[in-house]
């Protein structure tokens, strides 16, 4: 048999759910183990996956695979990994949480772990550091994961019909590490509860679509001030989707990428008026626009046929 | 004609909801104006507004009687208010909110302000400082304020049907500047993230009914590690209603009210379990249990009749 999973890219934070919600987004990363034989694992990268550089071991679908099989206590094992990707990497699209996801889903079907999908999003999230972009992909849309007394809760968050995901990637990748040494260890309490009232009306506005709650929702204080100077454009952009009818727009994860969440009716004019505030400054950017329903993580068994049948990407 | 107004008690902050969220609670405020001659106010205060010994000017009620007609423009006026309440004063339960709220509609009615809901919530908020209480008592149920850029916005919250509030009430009141004044400057970064967290998990608990949420929602780390200690019994009452099959409890606004959200099938025996906590170290507490339905505040003109008939009191 053919293990094949398919993992979607992912948004995080969304302004003000920082660190907790997450929403999966229209690329994808395909990958297929083709062999288990001895305990050593091999990655044929292909699709954006080649600028991907570091050493097999430290790679993620690697560290996602063992990191599975561990947590059901299986011994080590090998595995010939064929992988491609169309989500840009580290742009803030959850190109590391795909990555993760896919190699802990390879492991639990070809080992046959028989781990649920909320022992998947935890294993992946204890790899990753964080559960709001892996929880996205496995579970597709919006998801918001909060540690409680019972452990992470992951839950799926309503939005409404009428709203439109526009993402702006340019292409140059962001520091998640950089990003998260310039966050101030202290913050004044004054900011902190704006910042709870604000993830307060990013739930309420998903669900309602209403958009003085959006735009006071992507309007963040906990991190976007203290990263948006590392992110050439960033008010220009941000700038340029509120005039063109978004209901507020910043940065996808720790950025690179710029997410505006607009009214469908304008999310094309939002969408082109991102690419052209980045062109203005000589920054050519990649365009990804959808709704908030993309469906999470599948896998697929199948019988094994022609040994390198090369992968392919369908978007949903 | 006589004008009278009914306005209900609140809740604020349920935990993460900190300055942002309230929801009404079934005791009330009955006020009725039988006389706008003059510029003079005079006020007859019954039921527990006899606690009330401010000098009449300073009373919330004149307060938000006064500023109605302020931000309409209307020259000051002369009212002799009859009222009475039900509800705790000064134990976290919205008595400020409530008078404020029923002085604004007195002037709205009496002096033919036409002044629009969401206007008597920004007057009155502006009176109180916040508008956490004043929104449900203006609007009924639970509901989210938050200030964007396009002003105060106010959204009802859905609340699942199969949750009930159960609130504690001991026989001493909360200084509730004091209870601002313990608040520190500033917040350790990584505890602002979890507050967020736990604001976005409160809205989210409460539309779903998901208890492990709402245990997390109202283990809040904004306000009440705080303030907990200024209420005797505080630990002992919460951790009492949790055992009874509380998802969680937490000061009513800044206490001393302790408020519980449980199933319903489990609210009498939270009720009875917290008042007993409370006993067992020598305070008597009084219980209130009711639904997150109580509606808003209503105005009611009629014929003048006899002129001193009393004010009563009707439950929802």
């Amino acid at each position: 048999m053919t293990v094949r999973v398919r993992v979607p890219a992912s948004s995080s934070n969304l302004g003000a759910g920082f660190d907790c919600v997450g929403v999966a987004v229209d690329r994808w990363l395909v990958a297929a183990v083709t062999s288990l034989a001895g305990n050593k694992i091999s990655i044929r990268r292909s699709g954006r996956l080649t600028a991907v550089s570091v050493a097999v071991e430290d790679d993620l679908l690697t560290r996602g695979f063992r990191a599975a099989g561990a947590a059901a206590g299986a011994p080590a094992t090998g595995a010939a990994i064929d992988a491609t990707s169309d989500i840009p990497v580290g742009c803030g699209l959850g190109s590391s949480a795909a990555a993760i996801v896919a190699g802990a889903l390879l492991a639990d079907a070809a080992l046959e772990l028989h781990l649920t999908r909320q022992q998947i999003v935890e294993i992946a999230a204890g790899v990753e550091g964080h559960p709001d972009n892996v929880a996205p992909a496995v579970f597709g849309g919006a998801v918001l994961s909060v540690r409680t007394a019972a452990g992470l809760v992951t839950t799926s968050l309503t939005v409404a019909d009428s709203l439109e995901l526009v993402l702006a990637v340019p292409p140059f990748p962001s520091d998640t590490k950089a990003a998260r040494a310039v966050l101030p260890n202290t913050l004044p309490h004054s900011d902190a509860v704006v910042a709870a009232s604000r993830a307060a009306a990013l739930v309420q506005g998903l669900s309602s679509g209403d958009g003085a709650l959006l735009g006071a929702a992507l309007d963040d204080v906990l991190h976007v001030p203290f990263r948006r100077g590392r992110i050439p454009g960033y008010d220009a952009v941000v700038t340029a989707a509120r005039h063109a009818g978004a209901f507020g727009a910043t940065l996808s994860g720790a950025g690179s990428a710029i997410l505006a969440i607009a009214p469908r009716e304008r999310s094309a004019a939002v969408g082109a008026t991102m690419i052209a505030a980045w062109r203005d400054i000589g920054i050519e950017a990649e365009l990804i626009n959808c709704k908030s329903t993309v469906p999470g993580a599948t896998v697929t068994a199948s019988p094994r046929t022609a040994h390198n049948a090369p992968l392919t990407i369908h978007k949903s």
